[in-house]
């Protein structure tokens, strides 16, 4: 029997208590499906910092690259805001996504039938909303050098007298294999790819658009491709965002636009993502699953946060990580049938009401369901 | 009597079109209130192109230079998509921008009463909507060094062995001069300042945070300030937009965010602009002009396009260039009159209906109102 290796970083906040829902999760399928999983836990971010004093220890980062899969959490709170740029607790996350080099960022935008009404827009307009972002997530403005803050002093003009440097590099490679993994999905679905770019204004840009358009012309004429500028994507995916099927874009547009194309849907608390790489010797891809929310620490430790997108995230991991379509189907089911039950923690409370639930209850449900 | 002089370039697409329904209102000012313009006129963009061969001739370049303000329509069409980077109809504006040191690029976005249920949010999230987006117009990634596109040869690993560049780069003094434009600009408002960078992950973004919060300690401690990183921004303006007063943020980000600001007013024929610069030796800030739609190439020509965009876009000009406050508000009335009067351009045309006219007719409808 295959025995899957999990690596569990629940990092800070509500991090901790939507993971062990997770828990319960993985423990009904080792239960009922006869699966077999390795869990192992350690600590990330701000919980990390605590312990090592950095937000993810070398060990840590050892592991990581062993197993068949992490699951994260959420990072950061307000208590860590002052410390050091290089001790952040975000740091520890872009660490895990830059030396795993899990490049393709899947987010989902799905709307919920149930929750459709929970969006500050119009039912008509998300209803049946299912977008799929692919984000570059190692390269850009995030990694590029050089970066930093210096003095400026041969620059009388500057009253400040200081400089900040940020640089986004993508090389060609970089972009062509985040475009495939794009295509490739694209596939899976409405066969179409919009990828997003500044290719007015940036020469980083136009690198992108062009190589975009390489990809898709020898390797995958059949998908519908088209490119847009990302000022206009942020405008359409507001105006008419059930036009999109796949959109493709670099590591900040895609930060800024897949949080805009979440929350569309109006519960940022059921969103998944997954973080791949290239794959391994045992054929599985470099992985790291997360949910797409915070560690709102505002709610943290009071029972009150909604498990689901980190459940979601746990059967996006069955799906992609192992295989286990069936698998991952049946636990979306199980979300989707619970939520049309009415159950809701408070975040998914509306004006028609439901069974209000903690989030240890929410998991039992879901567990129940399955 | 003050003579304003004003350089008029329409530009392409639409902008010829919706700059002739502004000489009217001009020429309303100048019979039935007794001002008195100095108008020029000349090309941008695609347009100064096909001309001269690039888009923006260095006289245009000097003319700009020395009037009170310029209005511009819109740049860029199919027809140019094809151009080399250098001669971009886009790169007629960006010199404008630059050369003009236009840093301080006020974007409005308002929800209209007449037209809030345009708009794809649902009318209780949007109506009354009133945000000032203060977005830094001059330095960034936008115009940084080094930028471009080069070989890639001693990286065997990059297949298509290209790498693409820009550099996101921002001085104190650039991020102090816009923090104090966005704070002046709050006093006459509601008195909050709501700053978005990512200075989680960006060092230029920490620079960002740390001058505006310098600024706000010792120039504007009365002004309410907050922090929000970008993609968080985003959502937040989807979620509910109202929560904000003036938005400062940089040039990349300011142009995805004011952009999504527009669409959720849901009538972006509606937005004007203003690109404002430091004082000149009359007091008046070097200032530019512009609807925040673009050419919309696909209704040029046809009589289809709204005008209203530039011609609120001339009502900032008279306030922030001429200070004539009570002229703008006159302009702006009348625009408000004819919308309730049920007039509508073809994109205003919603279910209940309204009495079609083409943009000269609604040029006409907004003279007779005033
Ligand atoms: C926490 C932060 C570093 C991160 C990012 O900017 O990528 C987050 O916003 C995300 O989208 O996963
Ligand atoms: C046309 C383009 C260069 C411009 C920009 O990116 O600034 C436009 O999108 C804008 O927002 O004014």
């Amino acid at each position: 029997m295959t025995t899957y290796s999990l690596l569990i970083l629940p990092g800070d906040g509500i991090g901790p208590e939507v993971m062990a829902e997770v828990r319960k999760v993985i423990g009904w399928f080792e239960k009922s499906r006869g699966l077999s999983f390795d869990v192992s836990e350690d600590l990330v971010g701000g919980a990390a910092y605590d312990k090592y004093g950095k937000p993810l220890a070398d060990e840590t980062m050892a592991k990581a690259q062993a197993v068949d899969a992490v699951l994260l959490g959420a990072v950061g709170g307000p208590k860590y805001d002052n410390l050091d740029f290089s001790v952040k607790p975000e740091r520890g996350l872009l660490r895990l996504r830059k030396e795993m080099d899990l490049f393709a960022n899947l987010r989902p935008a799905q709307c919920f039938d149930a929750l459709a009404d929970f969006s500050s827009l119009k039912r008509e307009v998300v209803a049946g909303l299912d977008i799929l972002i692919v984000r570059e997530l190692t390269s850009g403005v995030y990694f590029g050098e050089p970066r930093g803050i210096h003095a400026d002093d041969n620059n009388p003009d500057n009253e400040g007298g200081r400089v900040g440097v940020n640089t986004q590099r993508y090389t060609s490679g970089e972009i062509r294999r985040v475009a495939r993994s794009a295509f490739e999905l694209a596939r899976k679905r409405s066969n179409r790819v919009c990828s997003m770019e500044k290719a007015n204004v940036m020469e980083s840009g136009i690198l992108w658009r062009e190589e975009v358009q390489w990809v898709h012309d020898n390797e995958y004429p059949d998908v519908e491709l088209s490119h847009m500028y990302a000022d206009n994507g942020a405008m359409q995916l507001v105006r008419n965002p059930r036009q999109f099927d796949v959109i493709v874009t670099d590591n900040l547009f895609g930060d800024i636009l897949s949080d805009a194309a979440a929350m569309l849907t109006g519960s940022l608390g059921m969103l998944p993502s997954a973080s791949l790489g290239a794959p391994m010797a045992n054929g599985r891809p470099k992985a790291l699953y997360e949910p797409v929310h915070g560690s709102a620490p505002d709610i943290a430790g009071q029972g009150k946060a909604n498990p689901i997108a980190c459940i979601l995230s746990f059967a996006m991991c069955l799906r992609y990580s192992f295989g286990l379509g069936a698998e991952a189907d049946l636990l979306e089911k199980a979300v989707e049938r619970v939520l049309a039950d009415g159950v809701r923690t408070g975040d998914l409370m509306g004006a028609e009401g439901g069974k209000p639930v903690s989030t240890a209850e929410m998991g039992d449900h879901i567990v129940a369901a399955l």
